[in-house]
Order: C-alpha cells, then structure tokens, then sequence
C-alpha cells in the first residue's frame, strides 16, 4: 500500500489535492509514518541530521506554542479595538483619542466610574456643546450612534466583498467540514484572515446582534494553517494540519471564554473530526498559552479574560431544578424557533435576488438594527455588558434599574435581605421582553450577512434575558409567598434565598446549548465562566433539557443546518447511520453500467488516456484483466495524469502505444516501445468491502479511517467503487433530501 | 453481513463470549442496531411497545443514573469507614464506639479541636488507664497501632484470598484491558465488588501505603457492570457494556477527587478504548450524579468532597517556573525509580515461590510499614491528611511545626509576611525526607500485594514531600537574598511570595503524571482540587517535564507496564505501531502450512466436525472451493458447533453425510440425506485487507473498527488469516519480547 509515496520527490504534485476535494487520511498519514522512519533512520549519520530528527520531533509542540501566542495576541487586538470603537459611538476621549471610555476615566481620578461618564470623556452632543440632558442632546446622541454604526458597517461588509468572501459568518460550519477532511483553498488563508480580523472589530462595533466568539474560531484557524507552513511536517499534510487546526480551534474558543478546558472539549466534541488522543495534551497547551498570552494583555483590566466573569455567594437550591429544567425547555423553543427563521431566511437569501446586494443588506439590517437599538438601554449597549449585567447578583454597588428593591444597603458585608422589587426592576422587566423580542427578530436576519459574525454571544444575550426574568419571578414568589413549602425550607429566613443572576446563566446555557447542540463543552464553559464546581448541576439540568427539546423540534442544530444548507460534504460522526442498505445499494456503477477500469498489464498508454479523458472518476480500479477481474490496486487520476506526463518528459520512447504495466512480478512485453511501469503510484492496498456489507459498517468505515473510496467486491471479484460522495449522496437521498445539493468535487 | 443476527434468538448462546476471549465491537454494534431497528419498527404497534420503546430510548441515561447514586454512595461507606476503622488504630471513642475522632470532638463543645484530641476520645493509653505522655504510653500506642494494621490487613488479605481473588490491587490495569473488548468473567462481579469494598476499607485503615483512589475505579466499574444487567440493551451486548462502564470509570475518579470533568477526562484518555463520543455527555452525567451524591453524603463534614481541598491567595510569579519544570524533573525521576523497581518486584513475586504465600507478604509487609511509620509523625497520620498539610499554606491557625515561621501573627486577616524558617521548620525537613525515603521503598513493595490497593494517594504523598522540600528552599532563598534579579520584582515587599504548599501541588502532579503518564486529566484533576484556573500554568509545565522525563527513561507508564507484566492482549490506541511489517509477514498460516477453510457447499457435516476437531481457531474463512479460494464469507467456531448441536437435535434426518451449505443461491444437492442450510450463521461481510497492507493500517483498522480478525487476499484470492493474537503477537516479537506472554485464548 502506498508504495507510490516513495515518488513523492520524484514526481511533483503527487500527494497534494485540488480545491474542494476531500482527503485521504490514510495515505496521508501512511506518508507521514514513511517521513518519520526515514528520519529516525537518518539520525544516526549527522549531528546536522541528529538537530533536523530533534527539530522534526518537537515541532508539533512548537507551532502550537506559536499558535497559541499568535491567537492569545489577535484576541487582544480584537478586543482592544472592539471596545475603543463600540464607545466610539458614544463619544470620545479628547485628551487621548485612543483611550476608551474605561480607560480616558481610569486617567481621571476626580470621577466615580460607576455612572459610566466623566469629566474627561466627551459625549458626542458634549463635543458639540451641548452640555445638556435634553432633546437635543438625546438627537445628536442618536443620530451619532446611528452614523457610526452605518459607516463601520459598510466598512466591514465592502472589505469583505472586496477582499476576502471567506471572512463573512462564524466560520464553524465550514472549520467543521474543513476538519473532517474537506480542503476549501483560500478559506483559512492570510488574507481571510486580515479581513476577518478587521472586519470582526468593526462589524461587533457596529451594534449588529453578533459576537466575536465564533469568529475567534475561524481567526484562530486561519492562523494555524498559517503557522503550520513553517513546518513542512504540517504544511504539506493535509490530515497532520489538520491535528494543528484542531488545536487551533481549541485556542480560539479559550480566548473567546477565558475557558482552555471548554476550548479542548469544544474542539474535541463540536468541530474536530478526527482527534486522535495524543493530541489532546497539544490542545490543550495550546489553548492554555493563549489564554495565558490573552491575561497578560489583560484587554479588560481586570484579572479575568472575559467581560462577563461572575461570582454567585449562595448556593442553589434544590426545587430550584424545577425552574432550572423549565428555562432548559424556554431555551430549546427559543433555539428552535430561532434556527428554523434563519435557515428560512438564509435559504431565501440564496436563492433570491437578495444574494446579490450584500453590503446593501448589511446596511438595511444595521439601520434597523441601531434604529430599534438605541431608545432601549438594554439593546444600546453593547452585547457583552448586557450579559454581565444579567448575570451579576444585585449587590450594595450595583446602581442599575434591575436591582431596584426596596431594600436598605447598610452594610456592605452583610447578607443580602429578601425584598420587594421596586418600580425600577418592573420597568426594566418590560424592557427586557422588549430587548428578547427585538434581538431574537434582528438575529435572525444577521446571522448570515456578508460580515464576521458569530451567534454566541446574541445566544447567551437571549437565554440570559430570559433567564433573568424567570429569576426575578421566582424571587417575587419566594418574597410574596414565604410559607409554601418550597420555599419553607432555606427562604424562611430573612436573606434573600433565590439569585436572579443564576438564572440569567442558566437560561444562558439553554439557549446556547439549544442553538448549538453543543452538551459537555458548553457546561465546562460555563462552569470556567463562574469559577465554581456548585453550579454544574444546574446547567447540566438545563442544558439537557435543552438538547432534548431542540432535538425533539429539529433535528440539527445551526452549525449543522449551515452545512447542510450549503451542501458541504460532511459526514457527521455522531449522527447513527439509520437505514439498512447494502454496499451494493450504494456503489457505483448502477446496473447497467460499465466499471471504468485498468487491467494491470495489457492497457497502452493512449488506452489509458482515453479513459481518463472520457471518464471524470477521481481514480480507477486496476485488475488482472478485463475477463478476469480480480482486484490488484487502485490508482488515482491525479497521479496517473501527473506520472504520464513525467513520464513523457523524462523516459525515452515513450508513446502512445508502450504498454503500461502497474505490477511489479509481471514479465515486461518485449521490444519496443519502452512499456511504462507505474507500479510505484499504485495503491496496491485498497480497502475494499463486500457487496453484502451494511451501509452502517461502511459508513464507520469511511468515518473511522478517514476513507476517500472504498471498493466493493463479491467473492474477490470486483463489482464497484464506493466514494465519500456516494455515501453522502445517499445520505441524503434516505432523508429524502436533494443528492445533488452536495458540493464537491 | 451479521446475517447470523437475526439467529440469535433460535440458537442460545450465539453472540455470547467465552472467558479471556476478545469482542467483536462490529457485530456486537450490528446486532444493537438491528435490536433498535425492531423497537423502533414495533413502537408504531401498540401503546406497550411504545412505552417499551420509550424504556428501551431512555435506559443508558437511567443505568449511568443509578451508576452514579450507586457509586456516591458507595463511596460515602468507604470514606466514613475507613475514617473511623483509621481512627481507631489511635483510640476509640466511648461515648459511641461508631464516632471517629472527628466526629467525637464534635459532639464535645468544650474542647478545641486543633490538638487533634479532646476529652471526649480517648487514645488507647487512656482507655488502660494511663493519662500520661510517658513511655508507657507511648509504647502501648505503638503497640495498638501495630496490632490494628496487623487485624486489618489480614483480614483484608484472607478476604481477598478466600472469596473473590480479583479483587486484589488498583484494577485498573484489567479495567483498561476489559474496555478494550476482553472479556475476564467475574472480575466485575459481585463478589468482587463486596470484597474489595469491604478490603478497600480494611487496607486503607491498616496503614499499608496505598490509597482508594485507583480501586475506586474497579468498584464503580463494578457497580455499572452489576447494573447494567437490569437493562438488557447493555446486559447482554458486551460492546454496548463497554459504553456503561467508560461513564462508571469516570464516575470512580469524580468521586476520588471530587473532579468531575477530571473524570470524564481520565475515563476518555487513561482508561477508554473506544469512546463514542455521544457517550461523553452521558459519562459526564454519570460522574457529576455521583460526585453530587457523595457531597450529600458528606463525608468529610465539610462543602468539599475530597479531604485535600486548598484555596491558595497568593498568585505564582513567573520565574517560579524553573522550581516548577525542576520538579517535574524530580517527579519524573522518582516515578521512573518506582516503576521500574516496582515491576521487578512484581515479576519476582509472579515467578517465585513468594507469590504462593499472599497473605503471609501482606502481614509482613505490614508489620514492617507499622513499625517504621509510627515513630515520624508525618508517615504516622493518614496519608491523605499528609497531603492535606503539606498542600496547604501556613497562617494563623496552622500549628504544625512546617509552620513554625518566625513570624507573629498579630492579625489574621494581614498578609503573611516573608520569615526565616525556625527550628521546627528545619525538623520537619528531615522528618519529611525520612518519609519521602520511607514512602517510596515500602510503596514499592506495597503495590501489588494481594489487598486492593490503589497508587494515587502514595504517588501525590510523594510529589508533595518533595515539592514542600523544594518549596520551603526557594522561600528561604526568597528571603535570605531578597535582592537578587529572581525575586527583586515580586518579592521585594515584606510579604511573603513564595507558597510552599503550591510547590507541594505541583510535585504531587509531577509524581502522578510520572507514574501514570496521564496529562491532560491529571491537570484537570488537580484544578479541580484547587478550584482555581490560576494554577494550571505550573501544574501543566510541571506534568509534560514529568511525562517527558519519564518517557525518555522508561516507555510505560504503572499501568501499561503491568498489563504487559501480566500479558493482558491490550492493543494501545496511544502507542503508534513503528514497524515496516506487511499484513503477508503476520497473517497465520505462515508458509508450508496450509489454511484451514471450509468450502460453501462441499463439505458434509464430518467434514466440518472433523476441521473443528482437528484445529483450534476461533472462526473458519468460507470459499468457493477448494480449488478456486476466493473468499464468501467467515463463520465462529462457536456458532458453528451451536447450529450443527441445534441442527442435529431439531432438524430430522440431519446426519454426518449432509452437505453444509453455506451460500444462500446455490442449489441445494438432491435427495437424502437432507442437506443443512448454515448461511444464517455466516458473516458474508468479514473484514479483507490486502497482503501488501502495511501493518500499521491494519493495527489501525484492529483499533477504530474494534476488530476480531481480518481477511488477508490477494488479488481476490484469500491467502490468512490476521487475527488481534497475531497482531499483539507481532508487537511483542517487534519489540523483542517475548510473543507466548500474551494470555489469549
């Protein structure tokens, strides 16, 4: 098997692939294994050879160290600039222009930052003069808002369109179908990168409802497969890249969340495909130097790497599962109904006019979106403080309307008493059902727009807004009703026994859980969100709930429902295989068909041609020969075109008529032309399978090897070929879905 | 393929395995397939077969559920029980002989408990009358204590001996072996459940250096193997078993440490072989109810479920990495010492006559351990609170002499300031590496004696004495030259910043990682001690020098080291397979031997019985004919003699004459004797690789696909026969061992 790898110096371009095909783990890392033996072997002869085994052997750790730096420092930027600009559209900082507003107050030391506003930071009717709190004022501050969101917005969407059509969306779909063995040239390239890193600051600054958390993904992609070229070992194999990728992707996720357990489980559970345990340890060194690298930058001047880190000191109760699994079921429906008007939505926008005026539907949705934003304080601020503001508890320092109680603040340290909710916190329960409605409607419209765009960040917003609002509910409840038995056990006394914020997390899980069907990783998250075993047991509750609900209403969740709307060719390696075909079902040809193959020693050169030109199969079966046909190998179409042409080239008297001879103990034909021998690119170890096997098996097959084809045979005759394009194609034809809505090549 | 399936319920016993036999994870997920595709077409039926189908849908989540109860709670018995059993080596509490003395000192108010006694408990000298601090009484507490250990640990090696002799050591070595398809009847059964239970308690108490960690595991293996038969979906499918107790595993580590995730980690990394990844979450599930249960349970009368828990507030500084890396480096070294002096120890005992005398090695290894422990303070208290000392940090109400700083604590809640260590310090360093010499020595001989016994706690005891050591140092170095460049950033205040006890964490991880080469689970693991992302820097620099330092000294980790002491057939999924063999070079038979096959409808039924007679394999190939061996399909030796006995004793007129027919389209011979239709037994899909196939891609196709055996071909023409004996086999005489070790049947 793969004894044509040894060509590999020989004849260029072997081993590589063309766009949008999909890869040969195998062969892939059968070529690696022979790379390494042969270094290992080399070794011995030099201290020159001895420093390249060493280099070779500790490359892996190397570029995921300089991946992890790399992401820890594009986090940063991101997040510094992000932050600089979302305050951009409130006003800005005259003394430094670059400060933000936290910072331009961090240098003034006469003010209290609580109130948000200093004496040094200039709102933009100040800057104007206009001192005042009125109307005016309130106008000049709208239509400010209003512009700069236009202008970043436009800005992101024509960069995009210009420069690199790769960086729009989250990029997971896509990393997931990249991972699972799929090349898409140019998706994780630099300038993908570039723009989407651009793009991403100003398209979170522009007040879209979208996070950067996704995107962190695909940034932190892009720059392993960068970094990977620095080391051939990875740069030049497809199926060892993709061991870098993954861990990449590990790393994005632990920026996004300050969480380098959640980004391991994240990559192993969500996105990778094939995650072989070893590198496990190198993911998680990965995601751990990026987190390191990110707190060091330290972009939120506190000792956390995410904005919304919070701290409960209560623990939760039991019967409070009850509103725990309740907000689980909330957060599937509002999962459901959110991916179902998306891929709706998304549909139409491919298959409508609207595709083609992508900036001008960036510009719509961003008016509407900073039009309905802004009146409402809770949708006028940026995404990420709005969660954090849900998720704290109401404590002596928190001035928000939400902690509106009729309670008497005497001393900081003491518990805090059970009370009444003040006028404040009904007010701000109306808005907040406002800001559920509006950001559920406008995230349905964005998520899919030509810009970076994640949906995090907008999940967590809804689940934590609901969640919220739960919690002040059962907290009333609790307030109003101490005698009933649930609440007679720990609510009896004084101290308030129910945490609204807790609930903001949990609805928060829910959502997330339900949009992304994302289980153990989004628990660990969360969990390395709060810094606390206690509240594991809730947001499993939830999350469960969650994943049961949404599975019940649909069966995928968005990542999956992208792929598929896209057609990527992806074999998800969780989903059963549930029909109960054969191989002989599935292979081609059908019945009535011819195979197309090579018999390995009686077909010429022009013969060979013909069929290459009048087929378009991306390899053929050799056999014995055509009456006879026993399977001796495979070849592929690529090598066979490539190893011609060399052979043209380089070997004297080859033409048309030398006969081409693929095994090795056959008697060469005698005299002239010189016959071709090609036994080199022959795979003589193709995996094959019989016509009786179940699709199930073969399936596994494909997933577990990582298989391109296989072949099918019946009492050791050949019958036909199987590829990853056939089993996706009946995939979908068992789910009564359009075959042909499969991309690929 | 799995055509066969279909018969398992005509033929009994079909599908079952016998003792010490390897799995076919293939057939075994067919027949579950097959088994939901009925259920599933059932449930339309009836509303019984709806709510059968609806058990059938929900039975993995409530077996990990009473897993999980089932192991908390098992694990509160040992933690109370061995508490008091330990305990009353030292006294006994005669207010109520069932307290510990913890739990005695609770119950009397007048008493502080920092001295460790109170009037309420009184140590054996004060039972016999003598209230003294002479050297009486310290003799007769020595004596008790000996004589304790000694009733203790003979009754925990008779015990073993007596009813359930798998019950011995950390079980995890076996456990991996059986997770990778083994089948070793009785060893989850429950006696040995009971036995080692009872045992665990038993050794722990008797003072013998080991911990309950390791056997923990067993127990909930145990537990998920015992109740998964409630549930035949798991009960009876030895594959779909696997997928039980993969999550009890990680059930038996969450409640060890209380970690959890660490746990779902170590069952994915350390113990699982094949880990669908849909069972993550269920395993997740199972370890978090569990870990729940025993906080309910409460042990330790604290909110934390293990006794080590620590919270440090001092943040490490960055050059305390080199300290960190040098302890990995000591870490992997003693773990390296102990491995190796270990196994040949255990290798000793497995071929000399000691190992006929188990329980006499127990007492006298236990007569020795209590003799040499009582005298030093440090080996005298149970481990677990050693570790708990040496990890925690000096303040105000420490009173051990490792605290006896010259420094006055004048406040409790002020920063601890840098001191020069005092006399006691100096004491307790000698005392420590007295025990860390101790320890290691009498651990070599510990593990593997005939009591359950697990190596976590003495590994972590370990680490930490070493790690305190190196700690102390570097504090004291900190302190004497505040001035050099190394310490004049953080350190150049008067508090202290150097914590002693993260020193000993970190050491502690170095040790285990050495020893058990786990990495990313150990990492979690002890995060999830400290509660605290802060830490995971040093823990994970400490555990790759570790795992790097052993793995240049010695390639096996305990584990590994003693399957292969033991010759269990495990097939590592970690260890790549280095070797240029070919599947021609490993298939059975070798050359000048012929295969032994059976013919598709040409051989009668003595032909048949006579090939079984004369020959041992597990499974026949089925060809053509003799004359033409292209390959049909594959039969079990099992199955086989099950459906000619079924055959012979329901079908009339079955006799030795019939001709077996295994091929379903060929036409039946004609006339008496009737001929015997087998294709139902036949498995018309077996698995083929080519005889030019590399052997890494079949150990590769062995590992992922969960395979038996494999066809070898060539050309269509079958040539062997590989099977996973064959393939363990190879591995050895490749590494130059010895190939008869491997214990297969």
């Amino acid at each position: 098997m793969f004894s044509g790898m040894q060509g590999d110096d020989d004849i260029p371009g072997i081993g590589q692939y063309e766009d949008f095909h999909t890869i040969d783990w195998q062969r892939d890392i059968a070529r690696d294994r022979m790379r390494h033996r042969y270094i290992v072997k080399k070794r011995q002869d030099s201290i020159w050879d001895l420093i390249k085994g060493a280099h070779d052997a500790w490359s892996g750790w190397v570029c995921v160290l300089l991946v992890g730096v790399a992401t820890g420092i594009v986090a940063g930027v991101i997040d510094i600039g992000a932050s600089w600009m979302t305050d951009l559209k409130f006003g800005i900082c005259p003394a430094a222009f670059w400060f933000n507003r936290e910072q331009c107050c961090w240098s003034d030391t006469n003010t209290t930052f609580d109130s948000g506003n200093c004496s040094q930071w200039l709102t933009w009717p100040q800057v104007f003069g206009d001192r005042g709190d009125g109307a005016g004022a309130y106008i000049i501050s709208y239509l400010f808002y209003i512009l700069w969101a236009l202008i970043f917005a436009a800005l992101s969407a024509s960069l995009v369109r210009m420069f690199a059509p790769y960086a729009c969306g989250s990029g997971i779909p896509e990393i997931k179908t990249i991972l699972s063995g799929f090349i898409i040239r140019g998706y994780l390239g630099k300038w993908t990168l570039i723009i989407k890193v651009v793009g991403l600051i100003l398209s979170v600054s522009s007040g879209l409802s979208l996070g950067k958390e996704g995107p962190m993904v695909h940034i932190a992609s892009c720059l392993g497969n960068i970094l990977s070229y620095l080391f051939p070992k990875y740069g030049r194999n497809e199926a060892k890249k993709r061991e870098i990728l993954s861990a990449a992707a590990a790393a994005g996720v632990s920026v996004a969340f300050g969480a380098p357990i959640g980004g391991v489980l994240f990559s192993l559970e969500e996105v990778s495909y094939y995650f072989p345990l070893k590198t496990l340890w190198r993911s998680f060194f990965c995601a751990l130097i990026a987190a390191f690298i990110l707190r060091s930058i330290n972009p939120f001047g506190n000792e956390h790497s995410v904005l919304f880190f919070v701290e409960y000191n209560k623990p939760w109760i039991f019967f409070e599962l009850i509103p725990f699994v309740g907000l689980g079921i909330i957060g599937g429906c509002i999962a459901t109904i959110f991916i179902k008007a998306n891929i709706y939505w998304c549909r139409y926008r491919k298959y409508s006019k609207l595709g083609q005026y992508p900036v001008t539907e960036v510009l719509v949705v961003t008016l509407i979106t900073a039009i309905l934003a802004y009146p409402n304080p809770y949708t006028r601020m940026n995404t990420s403080e709005l969660i954090y503001l849900l998720f704290n508890q109401c404590g002596i320092s928190n001035s928000d309307p939400l902690c509106d109680y009729n309670r008497n603040f005497t001393d900081a340290n003491s518990a805090i008493e059970k009370a009444a909710a003040g006028a404040g916190v009904y007010r701000a329960i109306w808005l907040l059902v406002l800001a559920l409605v509006f950001k559920l409607v406008v995230t349905i419209f964005t998520f899919g727009i030509k810009v970076p765009c994640g949906l995090f960040i907008p999940s967590l917003a809804l689940g934590a807004i609901a969640g919220r609002i739960v919690g002040i509910g059962v907290e009333q409840m609790a307030y109003t009703y101490p005698k009933i038995w649930l609440f007679s056990g720990e609510c009896s006394t004084g101290d308030d026994c129910i945490t609204p914020g807790l609930y903001a997390m949990v609805g928060a899980a829910a959502v997330l859980g339900g949009v992304t069907r994302m289980t153990v990783s989004l628990v660990v998250i969360m969990f390395e969100l709060t810094g606390g075993v206690r509240y594991i047991v809730p947001l499993m509750a939830a999350a469960m709930a969650s994943k049961w609900v949404g599975d019940a209403l649909g069966r995928q969740g968005i990542y999956d429902a992208h792929i598929a709307l896209n057609g990527y060719p992806f074999l998800d390696s969780k989903d059963e295989f549930q029909h109960t075909s054969l191989a002989a079902d599935v292979m081609q040809p059908k019945r009535n068909e011819t195979l197309s193959v090579i018999t390995q020693d009686s077909m010429t050169v022009d013969d060979v041609e013909t069929l290459l030109k009048e087929t378009e199969h991306n390899g053929y079966p050799v056999v014995v020969s055509k009456e006879s046909q026993y399977l001796v190998g495979f070849v592929l179409r690529r090598d066979l075109n490539l190893a011609i042409a060399n052979a043209r080239r380089t070997i004297e008297g080859i033409t048309g008529q030398s006969v081409v001879i693929f095994a090795g103990n056959v008697a060469p034909p005698p005299g002239p032309p010189p016959y071709l021998q090609l036994s080199r690119i022959l795979d003589m170890a193709p995996i094959t399978v019989t016509d009786q096997t179940p699709m199930e098996t073969v399936v596994d097959m494909f997933r577990k090897l990582g298989l391109r084809q296989t072949l099918v045979t019946h009492n050791g005759r050949l019958l036909g070929v199987i590829t990853k394009k056939d089993v996706l194609r009946h995939v979908k034809h068992m789910d009564n879905e359009d075959p042909s809505s499969v991309m690929f090549n």
